[in-house]
C-alpha cells in the first residue's frame, strides 16, 4: 500500500493555509473521460477551471478503453433512429435497473437515461464521430468503424423478460480498437479551445476543507513544489477507480483477486476515493467489480456450454461475457469449462481474447467427461439434456435464446476458464464515492459534502454489478457524470 | 433514514468545547457483550470507565442471542479437553480463514485463536458457567444445559479437507434458549462489582475529535441534556451493527433485503459505524451478512436435497445452515426447494424454525417434478444421480458426508425456501469499521485514528461471510474484541 500511504486522505484545514498559489472556480482532478467532460461543462458555464492530471498527458483509463458509449432512450440517438431501432426511456431504465440489481441507484439511472439522447448530441457537438451504421456480430467491440451494437445482455434472459431489447453501444467512427484514443483526442482539442488551465504531471495531494466541512480547494504538487489551490465553486474528483491499488482491492474487493489482469491506468490507485472518504464522503458498493470471461468473438463459442466442477450448466451462454465472468467466480468447486463442438471452435485461436487452454477433448461425451475427471455421468446428463432441448429450440433451464441453441456434436473440446489457470480474466472496480445524480458527494447519512463532487469511477455510478455490466456503460457513465458534476459545481451559488 | 439522520456523524471539534461535564479515562459506547467486556478489562487495568447505553437496560444483541461462544485451539478449552477433543491453533486458524474466504483478516483470526483458551478461562473467572458435557445432535443451538457442539461447517466439505474438524461452540449451562440473558446477567454483575460509571437511557450523539484527528471524548444526551464527556484514554464503540437501519442496509448491503427478518436489537442502527466513519475510520465488508435457512433441527432434514429452479442441487446439505442461506440467495431463477422423503419430514412441524410451506408432494419423483413445474426430467435426473451415489455412500458432486447420505424414498415432499415466500430467513450484517486486532480503528490507508476503538459488530471482525459463518462466532468475536479494545484503550500512554 506504499502508493496509497503517501496520500494524506485527511483533508488540510482551510484555516491553516497561509498562502494561495492559485485561485480558480472549479478544480477538476483527473484528465480522463470524466474529468475532460467536467472541465468543458464548467468552462462553458462561464467559470474558471483548473484541471490537474497526475500523468504526463491526458487520457486516463478512457484512452485505454474502446470507448464504446452506452446511450439510447426516448426517440433514440441519431444512430438508433437512422437504423430504425425504437428505443424508450422506460425500456432503458428497466434494463439498467435490472442490471444493477439490488444495489441499483434508480435516481441516477433515471437521470442518465433521460439525459442520454442529449448526451449523444452533446458528444457529437464536441466532434465525437459516430457513423449511422450497425455492427451485427456478437462481439465485445466493433473493430470496424461501424457504430451501433449490442454490448450487454439485452437480448438474453432474464433481462429480455422485463425490457424490450435495443442495442445501445455506440462505437466511434474509427477502424480497430481505437475508440478510446480518438475520444480523448477529441476531448483534448475541446479543452484546448477553452480557457481551461491544464496542469499535467501534477499530483493532487489533499483536499482543503473548512471547519464546517466545506471543501475549499486542493493542495497539489507541481514541479516538485506543493501549491495551494483555492476553488471557489468546488472540487470535482475524476481520478478513476482503485483497481491498481493492490492493498485497496484486498481490503475492499477481495473477491476480485481471483481474476488475472487489472484493467485501468496506473493512476487508478483509489486516491480520489480516499480523499473523498477523508472529507466525509461514503464509499459504497466497494466489493463489486467488472469481471470478464471474453469468450466471444468468435461468436460461435456462444454455441458452447459452460459447466462447473459438478458438470452442471450455470448460465445462459448467450448473455454478456461480464455476466458469465461474475457467475464463474461464484461456482462451487473452482473448476469451470467451456464445452464446445470442435466445429464451433474453428476460429478460436485466431479470434479470441480468452487465451484459455484446452482442458480435454473427446470423440464422445463419455470420453471428454473422463478426461476432465468430472463426476461420472454428469456431463453425459448435462449435454444430453441440453441437446434434447436444443433440438426443440428451447432451454427451460437457463433460457438461452433459440438463436444460440444448437445440439453439440462430436468431436468435443473443453476450454479451461477456471480462474487462475491461464485464461485472460480482466477486471476493474465498480465501487466508489456515493454521489447524488448531480455529482455531489454525500456522507453515509446522505448529507452533501459541500463543494465536493465526484464522477467516473471515483464515484459509484450507474454500473453496479459485474453480473449486470454492459460495455459502454463506464465511458457512458464517466462522461455523463463528469458533465453533471462540472455543471453542478459551476452552478453552485 | 430518520433514525440515522439525527446522528451527527461529523465529530464535534475539541477546541469548540467550553465545558466538560464528565471526566473519565475510557468511554465505552454500548452495554452489550462487547461493551461489557471492554468496560471490565479497562477497569481491571486500573482506569476510570464510563459506559453509556441507549436502552434502559444492559443487554444489546448479545442478550437476545443464544450466546454460544466459539472457542478452542491448542490444548483445548476445559470442556473440549474434558470430553476428549484434541483441538489445535493451526486447525482453528485454517478453518476460520477458510470460513472468511478472500476477505479473511488473518492477523485478527490468529489473535482470536491464540487467545481463545485464555478467553474461555477469563469468561469462567467472571462466572460464566459451562458444563463439561457435549450436545451431539446436529442443531442450531443446544436447548439443554450441555455445552460443546458443532456450530459450523467443520465436518463438511470443503472445510474438512483443510482442517481437522473439532466442535468449538460452547453453550452456557442453562436450559432452553437462555444463554444470552444469562451471559448478560453475569456480565452485569461483573460491571456492578467494579467502579464503572454506567449511564442507561443515554444516547451518545457524537465523537469529539481534535484537529490532529485524535478522539478526545463524546457528546451524550442524558436526562434530556447534552453533556460533554472527556475520555483521556479513548472511546470504545460497541454499538452493534446496522441491520435495523433500513436505509443503511439498502445502501451498503442491498443483497440482504431478500431475507425476511433482521436479527438484532433496536439499537443496531449503525450509529457506531457512522460515528467511526465520520472520524476517519474506514467501513469495510459492508455488503456481507449472515443469512440463515434454519432447516435443522430436526436433523433429519439434512437427508434432503436443496434444488434450484433448474432442478439442480447446489450445495452439500450437511453444511451449516448459514452457508446454505448464502447459497440460496445466489441461485439463478429465484426458486429454491428442499426435497425430502416424507419419512424424514415427520418431525418438521414441531421441531423446525424454518416455517417453510409445502410446495409440492408426490408419490413419484415425476409427480413432484410436475407439481413443482420444474423443467421436464431435471428432478428425475438430479434425484436419480443423488440416489445412485448415495447407495454407494458417496457424493462426488458436492461431497456431502456419508453420514447424511441416504437414498430418498417415496413419497416425497418439497418445502419452499425461496426468499420472499414465507420461510423464516433471518439475517444480520457483518460489515463494520476496519480495526487492528487491538481494536484500534484505522482509516482506508491503514492509519490509526488515535483514541478510537471499536469492537463487536461495530467493527468488522473475525466473521466475514455468510457462506462461512459459525454460530458462536459473533458473541465470541464481540466478547474477545471487546476485551482487546478495553485493554488497548486502557494501556494507551
Amino acid at each position: 500500500m506504499s502508493g496509497a500511504k503517501t496520500i494524506p486522505t485527511k483533508p488540510i484545514k482551510f484555516n491553516s493555509i497561509d498562502e494561495w498559489h492559485y485561485d480558480t472556480d472549479v478544480v477538476v482532478v483527473g484528465y480522463g473521460g470524466a474529468g475532460s467532460c467536467a472541465a468543458i461543462e464548467a468552462a462553458d458555464a462561464g467559470k474558471r477551471v483548473t484541471l490537474f492530471e497526475l500523468a504526463a498527458g491526458p487520457g486516463g483509463s478512457t484512452a485505454l478503453s474502446s470507448a464504446e458509449i452506452y446511450m439510447g432512450g426516448d426517440g433514440g440517438t441519431r444512430v438508433q433512429a437512422a437504423i430504425g431501432y425504437e428505443d424508450s426511456n422506460q425500456a432503458m431504465i428497466d434494463y439498467l435497473t435490472n442490471c444493477a440489481g439490488p444495489q441499483a441507484d434508480v435516481a441516477k439511472i433515471e437521470a442518465y437515461v433521460k439525459g442520454s439522447v442529449d448526451h449523444f448530441n452533446w458528444l457529437v457537438e464536441q466532434g465525437v464521430p459516430f457513423k449511422d451504421s450497425e455492427y451485427k456480430e456478437r462481439a465485445i467491440m466493433a473493430l470496424t468503424d461501424d457504430c451501433l451494437l449490442y454490448t450487454g445482455s439485452e437480448k438474453a434472459w432474464p433481462f429480455n423478460k422485463t425490457a424490450k431489447p435495443c442495442p445501445r453501444g455506440h462505437n466511434l467512427e474509427v477502424e480497430g480498437d481505437n475508440g478510446g484514443p480518438l475520444f480523448m483526442k477529441v476531448m483534448t482539442e475541446n479543452i484546448a479551445k477553452r480557457e481551461i488551465d491544464v496542469h499535467l504531471s501534477s499530483r493532487v495531494l489533499s483536499l482543503i476543507q473548512d471547519d464546517d466541512g466545506e471543501v475549499k480547494g486542493v493542495r497539489v504538487r507541481i514541479d516538485m513544489q506543493e501549491r495551494n489551490v483555492r476553488a471557489h465553486n468546488g472540487v470535482v474528483l475524476c481520478a478513476g477507480g482503485f483497481v491498481m491499488n493492490e492493498a485497496m482491492v484486498k481490503k475492499f474487493a477481495p473477491g476480485l483477486q481471483k481474476c488475472s489482469i487489472p484493467i485501468g491506468n496506473v493512476g487508478d490507485m483509489g486516491t480520489g476515493i480516499l480523499m473523498g472518504m477523508g472529507a466525509g464522503g461514503a464509499a459504497i458498493n466497494m466489493h463489486e467489480g467488472f469481471v470478464s470471461v471474453p469468450y466471444y468473438p468468435p461468436a460461435s463459442l456462444t454455441y458452447g456450454v459452460f459447466i462447473n466442477a459438478q458438470g452442471q450448466r450455470f448460465i445462459n451462454e448467450d448473455c454478456y461475457h461480464g455476466r458469465v465472468g461474475s457467475y464463474v467466480l461464484q461456482q462451487t468447486g473452482d473448476r469451470v469449462y467451456l464445452v464446445l463442438s470442435v466445429e464451433d471452435y474453428a476460429d478460436y485461436e485466431t479470434a479470441s481474447y480468452l487465451g484459455a487452454q484446452v482442458a480435454g477433448t473427446g470423440e464422445t461425451i463419455e470420453e471428454l467427461e473422463e478426461e476432465l475427471e468430472l463426476p461420472k455421468g454428469q456431463l453425459v446428463q448435462t449435454l444430453g439434456t441440453y441437446n434434447n432441448f436444443a433440438a426443440q429450440g428451447e432451454d427451460p433451464l437457463f433460457h438461452k435464446s433459440a438463436e444460440w441453441l444448437k445440439e453439440l456434436k462430436a468431436p468435443y473440446v473443453a476450454l479451461d476458464v477456471t480462474p487462475g489457470r491461464g485464461a485472460f480474466l480482466p477486471y476493474f472496480t465498480l465501487g466508489g464515492l456515493d454521489t447524488l445524480p448531480s455529482g455531489e458527494v454525500v456522507s453515509a447519512e446522505g448529507n452533501v459534502i459541500v463543494g465536493l463532487y465526484a464522477a467516473g469511477r471515483t464515484a459509484c455510478g450507474v454500473p453496479r454489478r459485474g453480473a449486470g455490466y454492459n460495455s459502454g456503460i463506464s465511458v457512458g457513465d464517466a462522461t455523463f457524470s463528469g458533465r453533471m458534476a462540472g455543471k453542478a459545481a459551476a452552478a453552485r451559488a
